[in-house]
Order: C-alpha cells, then structure tokens, then sequence
C-alpha cells in the first residue's frame, strides 16, 4: 500500500489539496514555560484549526481523494469525538454527505456539534461491535465509503501537514511532541518530521491510564487498553495496523503522564497562555514539563490537538 | 495639559517606546460570527498581552515616562485587577519598584497574580477612601508616583496603542468596539481612530447593571454607579476628568448589555474561537450581537481586554 519512496511527495501534495480549506494555525509561545523548561518551546495551536481540531486535515485528505462514484455516495464513520465533526465539515466542504454513526448516549452536546458542521447522526448501541454493525449497514445501503478516524493512510497525510506546517513555521526544531491516541497524529508527525527536517525527532506523550501505545511499542505488537480511566477522552483508543508500523519505525519514544499531571498541565495553558485546549492537548505539555532534562536547551514543538471540550465539566 | 496638535506625535513616540516591551497581538476571526452578523469582525486579542491584559501598555508608558529621581521612588496605584498586575510587571521591566495596594479582602488568587509579577502588596480596607488613604501614605512614605489606572494621560496614551495596531493589522476599519470601563481604553480607542484612520467610529459597550458612561454621555458630566452588580469585574469604575473629555469629543455611542447577554458572548468566545477571555471583554461582541443591523456589512474591530479569569468562578 504505502510506497516509500514516494511519501514525501505525497505529502507535499496533500498539503496543497488540502490547503484552501484548513487554516494554517499561529503558533503561541510562553515565556514562562520557556523559563521554566530552559527550552524554547513552541505550540502549534491546532485549537484553532476549523472544528476545533486538527482532525480536520485528515478527515479532508481522505475525503478528496474519493473519485467521483465514491464522492457520491458520501462517507461514514463511527466517533463521538473530534473526527465525527470534522468529517462532517469536511464532507459538508466538498458538497457530499457524511454518516456519524454515535451511540444512544453520548452527550447531546457533541450530538449537537455534529448536527452543527451537517453530518448526519445514526444512532447505535455504544458497544464497539454495535457501532461497526451500524456503519457497515450504512456503507452496504447508500455505498458511502467507511473512513477511519486514525487508522486510514490518508487521514494520517492529513494530520501530518500539522506538523509540516509546524516545520515550517519554526525552523530547525530538535523536537516535536504530541499526544497518542489513535496514533494518526504521531504517525503523521514522524512522517513529517523523517521528510522535511534534518534531524528533528518525534516524542509521544500518553496518560498512564491508556498506556497501550507505550506497551505497545516495547512489545513490539497494538496492545490495548483494559480501562479507559482518563480525562484525556481523545487518546482512550489503540494504534492500528497501518499508523503502528509508521510509529515504530520512527518515533524516538512515548512518556506516559498522570492524570493530575494533565490538569495541571491544562490549567497552565488556560491560565497562563489564555487559550483553551482539550485535555488530551494538555498531555503534550505535561510531558515535556516531567521531562524537562530531556528537553533543556532544545527547541521543541508542542502539538496542541484541540479545543474542544465542554466548559459545563471542566477539571478545574 | 493636553496639546492637541501633538497627539499624533505623542501616540507615534509612546508606540515606539513601549513597543520592545510588549506583544503585538494577533487578530483572530470567526467564520460563524461574520456569517451571524453578516460583517467582517477582527478581534484583537489582548488576552494574549503580557500579564494576560490591554493594561500593560499603559503602565509601561507611565513608567517609561517618570523621570530618574521618579524611577527612583518607584511607583503606587490602587487596584485588585488587571492595572495591578500590568503595573507590577511593567516596573519590574524596568528595574523599579510598585507599591499596589490592595484591599484585605482581596481573592488570594489575584494577590498571587501581583507577586508573581514582581508588585509588593500594600493591605488596606476595602472602602475606596480606605484605598486612597493607604496609597497616599506609601507615596508620602517612598516618594513613589501614583499612577492611576485610566484617568491618566501617559496611560491613555499606552492603551491608545492597541487601536492603533489594530487598525494598523485591519485596514479601513469602520468601527472599534471595546468595553468601557475607567475609560482608559476606550478613550485611547477614540485618540487611535481619531489620529490613524480616516473614517473609523468608536464604540463603547458596558453592561445594563454599570451604565455610569451611558449616562454621562447623556447628561455631560461624569455619572456614578450607585451598584456595581455585574460579573464583568472589569468595568464597575466610573469614568475620570481626564479621559471623560475625549470620550465625549469622539465617541460614537455606547451600547449596554444585559448580563445574560455578556455570558452568551463569552461561552461563544470560549466555545467556538477557544480564547480564554474575561467577561470584560465579552462586553464588546454582546454589544456587536446586539445591533447587528448597526454593523450589517461593516467592518468591525473588537477589542478584546484580557483574559484574566478565576476557572474556578466560571459563569457557564
């Protein structure tokens, strides 16, 4: 599937596909972080990406690549989170209809969100198995194309034009920090990092509760998480298949944080830096602040994910 | 005092002086806001201003502007807000001391925010004589210079300088809406759109519950409120004989706001633009979103004042 040789152009083009449609994102520094870290470091704030995210990127590269028959029929997918929508607004720019299968119970302000960037909600059982049940019957009906939120080479193109950009923005970075979820982030920073820098490396951050990728990377194998314990609800799922051999191959380590870590970390950018982040972008900052040693005297790129939370349940 | 053929000039001289040692703010934008309002809105982010506010540009150019024997003696002001913060960090840039007096009964979280920046807290009651008297006994004691929070003249000349950027960032601006308070911002708004631009209006919003300004444009001379219950804690102070002049001179209107109004705004800012913003500076879209019709197809600028909020007294 994926040819080696030719991923960096692939990602050259896919950043000028998807260009007119995402904002390309400020980058915010602090100085008190700075001092704090003796480091300069930088955050790429993808909070401010279009649907709050950096979701976004992908959800728009895949839909583009869509021939025509396949553009017809929309897409589906199954997320509650950022990438339902993202999807949304993405299929809603390219004029074709997206499918947000989401359980019964979630939160109706995110049932909201996605009604708001126009997907199209099917309601589901909230078992994993319900959810996949609910989008094959979809794509057998209306032949809409399933896109996964992270687990799809397109999507990670995607999301690694974030880092690209990043790249571009601050130049000769030692490191790029992000958070590990479903992995299309940190596989997209590696491949950005390995394509359009000399030597900058790419470091994971993940909360101790859902560890699965920092197992996963010892073991060699996708490990999985057993409890979804975290206020970081955005990085609760596994690698896949296709982003997991990306990451390995690249990625010069993953830290694991606790959860009071993250708050900490989320009230020091909400207080401080004035810009409010979701708590799977706090575990980013969490991790270069644990690991200051690490990060001294170097220039480090923080990838801030998103914006998107519900301020009727802050942590705070 | 004031020479009016000079302002052009002062504003040009104060920009240059305080200008390495504060940010130039970013604008940011809303797709939703601009198609709600049918208009081009520009905010300029003054949350994202050193010690989290609009305020330290007017310390700085008080302080920049004492003399060495002035320096000397350092400088004192009565406030528990943003001018306490601001001045404390603003003489700390400068090598000299501020003596803030602050009442005994003022949150912890704000006399921490003063320390931080380098202020020594002087305790007083809480009562506005209280405050004045204990000022008066450091500037007796320490030959500090009192610098008042916005009826100053060195310190409209700072705050003018975020107008002028603005419209320096947006050009042709038709209107610069921003929440009115002491009148430290708005009437350097007035002076910024007076001096830099050919047609731009200024607008001040102020909350229903505090409309002491609305008042005084209306009878002439300055009014008092006689409650200050509002949650933008920002704008409870009347307006002062110094800036009240060129409000008066050069003001557009002043639109009030309900409370409920101010909250809808600020959740719309924290929610959708993910700026952490304080109810002061929600003031100014609650205004916008107010008088659509005032602003159908204009473009807009809004000042927004800072982003010093307690996250634990959120209103949503």
């Amino acid at each position: 599937m994926i040819n080696l040789g030719d991923i960096r152009t692939e990602l050259l083009e896919c950043q000028k596909r998807i260009q007119p449609f995402i904002h390309r994102t400020p980058i915010h520094t602090s100085t008190q972080i700075n001092a704090l870290c003796n480091a300069e470091v930088y955050f790429k704030c993808e909070n401010f990406q279009r649907a709050g995210a950096y979701k976004m990127r992908g959800a728009l590269n895949a839909i583009m690549q869509l021939n025509k028959d396949q553009k017809k029929g929309g897409v589906v997918t199954h997320s509650s989170g950022n990438f339902a929508q993202a999807l949304s607004l993405a299929a809603k720019s390219q004029g074709i209809n997206a499918f947000i299968v989401m359980p019964d119970n979630a939160p109706i302000v995110k049932k909201e969100a996605v009604k708001f960037y126009g997907g199209t909600i099917v309601e589901s059982g909230s078992a994993i198995a319900d959810r996949e049940a609910a989008a094959e019957k979809i794509r057998t009906q209306t032949g809409a194309t399933f896109i996964h939120p992270s687990n799809d080479y397109q999507v990670i193109l995607g999301q690694a034009t974030a880092s690209m950009e990043l790249l571009d923005q601050v130049s000769e970075l030692d490191y790029i920090v992000g958070p590990v979820g479903g992995g299309g982030l940190i596989s997209g920073a590696c491949l950005a990092a390995k394509y359009f820098s000399s030597n900058c490396k790419v470091i994971g951050v993940e909360p101790t509760n859902v560890d699965d990728a920092y197992r996963s990377l010892k073991s060699g194998k996708i490990e999985y998480n057993s409890s979804t314990n975290t206020i970081a609800d955005g990085l609760k799922t596994h690698l896949g298949d296709i982003n997991f051999p990306i990451i390995k191959e690249n990625i010069d380590q993953i830290i694991t944080v606790t959860e009071t870590e993250i708050i900490d970390a989320m009230r020091f950018i909400w207080e401080r830096m004035k810009l409010v982040v979701e708590p799977s972008s706090a575990v980013a900052l969490a991790g270069v602040l644990k690991q200051k040693d690490l990060f001294k005297t170097q220039k480090v790129g923080i990838l801030i994910s998103g914006g998107n939370v519900d301020l009727k349940r802050l942590p705070f």
